[in-house]
């Protein structure tokens, strides 16, 4: 198994200028423009942590809260939050600045997973994970729960084994 | 409110060439372009069913299975599942074919949610869907469960409340 | 010769945003835009009949008659209509629709012809085609006067040898 | 009527490199991607002879001889060659080049058809042309015939009237 | 005139992954593609200090030193150095990463001006910059100097008249 | 040493329109595409003179003196002006058109540097360049005190032995 490496060396930002092409009719940027973007900045975070090419295998809950507007700055920045054999989850946090308006707002938040894979393109293990600070640890307990809820999304666990959903979900 | 609209009449096919710009360095193309597809031929599929300008409101759990090549066909096929007030469910299946290799096969899945809006950006409501066939009724039943899960996961929603939610993940 | 198949086997539905890049200063879609999805849906239908890579081949004229504006959804729908030896026509229908106007126009017609390549580029026979629908038997017989105008344009062919022509264009 | 302008003032050259994403999967120019540029140099002939936005009637058939590479320099030369009212034909001629190999050859040409609109987008008259070379004489009097063509193929016009056009194609 | 605000209030990030269309045919990175990338960045920086529009003024001599490589991740970090009324000077630092292969190299650095403007393009004050590191002073005082050589490339200010660029360039 | 080539062998035009894509929030086209642009532009002229591939080495400071609009037609002209071994230095001029306003400026010059390479990527010998008109004269003349400049800038020379350049700067 390759030597551990803190979530912090994976750290990644990325930041675009929405341009016209990525706007709807009301002139804000696109869901899946966004998405688009959040899986590059991940996928560089990721690649990072496994010095590895990595291919998404798959991208939780995503919700667009607030509008982003044309001309806008959009701020993305992304983490590996903690690794399963050869899989990665990466969190991902999105600003938005109308600089000359002097207004950024908090958008979105993602986690997003991705598979370290050879040339061949067959998976290959990759560091854990060290968490460090309140909030990478705090990430890094929460991956499991989140891990089983993909499982069971994509009917690869039974709802029944998945006991530390239950914590999340279920409040039991 | 808007008279009842069939989920078919919403039904939206979009075609897409994987290009090299697409593709990642194993000259496969990347998920957040696809998630990107897939967004504008949702988006279409809730256009259609509301007649209105619609925005992302978000995304569920997509998991990536299959590669798709550079040069691959990819196929999209979306339809309205189910409304509730301003908000529409679309239901999006995705193909992959290599045409000279005779291959094609069925790559993903996914629900993505649209918010109807006037031209100022405000939420107005949308028709209810008429589910028709089986699976059209299946989607329509199930979409409360994922609407729950969807609540529950952006904090708006307590667990102990979802209580369709708990049929569909602990197997109560 | 590879065995016959069914017009109906290639048909390809494309849809399309129109977004701000694909405009001119009226915002409107550009012609040659539209030209290059057209070539694409099409290349789409040709590479289904013949299950070989496709080089477009020729272009019909093609005429333009309605305004498509920004924003506007541009469905394409293609279909081969026959075969010669290497080659085949792809009749293109075009409609755009602004959908909360709730206008839907039928905007172009074309014809592409495609010549079905091997991995070195050089031409192989692809089936032939089966016309079923009266709409398919009328432009599979049209086919051959469509090819003769495209010979004698091209300098290919005579005039006088182009008989099928002659009941097209001179109504003899 | 505007005052007429020598064709030579619409003269306009573009040139572009072919890049990876205007390749199909054997690396050559795309059909329809050509015919996108081709549009945009006629557009700005158009727009020179006229002093007017332009927008794209009609392309006549065009035919794709020779298969342009990724790397190649595609050279296209555009000038309006003919008025009728608010309509311009437009001739463009097609070179590529594959500059360190030393290797230039002709590929293609194509009449475009443009018709000049106020801001309202409404049909606005332009000036006539003059012809002075040889050449531009040659296809002075030959739009004339072209013109014929696309009335008949688009079914404003009587074969029987077509008096130019049977001069073509029937060899009479 | 606005209150002066430190440089590194400035800093700004931005990551960028080398796609297909951004190479030549050596594969490796544009150097257009990158002078257009390190735009973007140091326009962002410039926004930022200014809490304005800001247009390129001019960009000084940049040399390419290191080929960049497809699927390479380019990251930029640019940041204000001086302001000259309404003008503001920006640094580029460019860094190539292979992270698969654990290179890391920088390859250019770069000052753009920029122009604070108002919604109709007329230059405006912007504040003056605070620097606090020994980096941010070296960079503030030489600031003099390349300002003066970019007034005597553009022809409007008189060599003898350069006296920080004397030092510079003459080693007087 | 290859055979030396006339300057204006390597003459090439670009033609390029604005698009939406290509501008900032006040509809201007951004500085970095038209460096973008002019790279492109005279990257096919450093090809034409050498007959081989050329990488980007360097550009010289480059001003923006007018904004170009949305829809405007930029026009580029490239000239190899003089070769030293495997590098080549190319002047390129940009106008800008409104063409329905009828106006059309000046708006930038640049020279920029490339080098000519093998398949491998390493430096080759171009063709010497022979000046023919009193401006070509006066650009390769001036070519000497450029490249100075450049190497001084790049540290790669001290100032004092940039003698050329002390002519051009201070004066002497």
């Amino acid at each position: 198994m390759p030597q551990p490496k803190r979530a912090s060396e994976s750290h990644t930002i990325m930041t675009e200028m929405v341009l016209p092409n990525d706007t709807n009719t009301l002139n804000n940027l696109m869901g899946g423009r966004l998405l688009h973007f959040m899986d590059i900045v991940a996928a560089i975070a990721a690649q990072k942590h496994s010095n590895r090419i990595v291919v998404t295998a798959s991208v939780d809950n995503v919700s667009f809260a607030e509008p982003i507007k044309l001309g806008n700055i959009v701020t993305m920045k992304a983490q590996v939050t903690r690794a399963f054999n050869s899989s990665m989850e990466v969190f991902i946090e999105v600003w938005a600045e109308d600089i000359p308006a002097g207004i950024r707002v908090s958008t979105n938040s993602a986690y997003y997973t991705f598979v370290a894979v050879d040339q061949s393109g067959r998976p290959i293990e990759v560091p854990p994970v060290i968490a460090e600070t309140d909030d990478e640890k705090a990430r890094y307990e929460s991956a499991l729960r989140r891990r089983q809820l993909r499982l069971v999304l994509a009917g690869r666990m039974k709802p029944q084994e998945a006991t530390e959903l239950r914590a999340l979900l279920v409040g039991e």
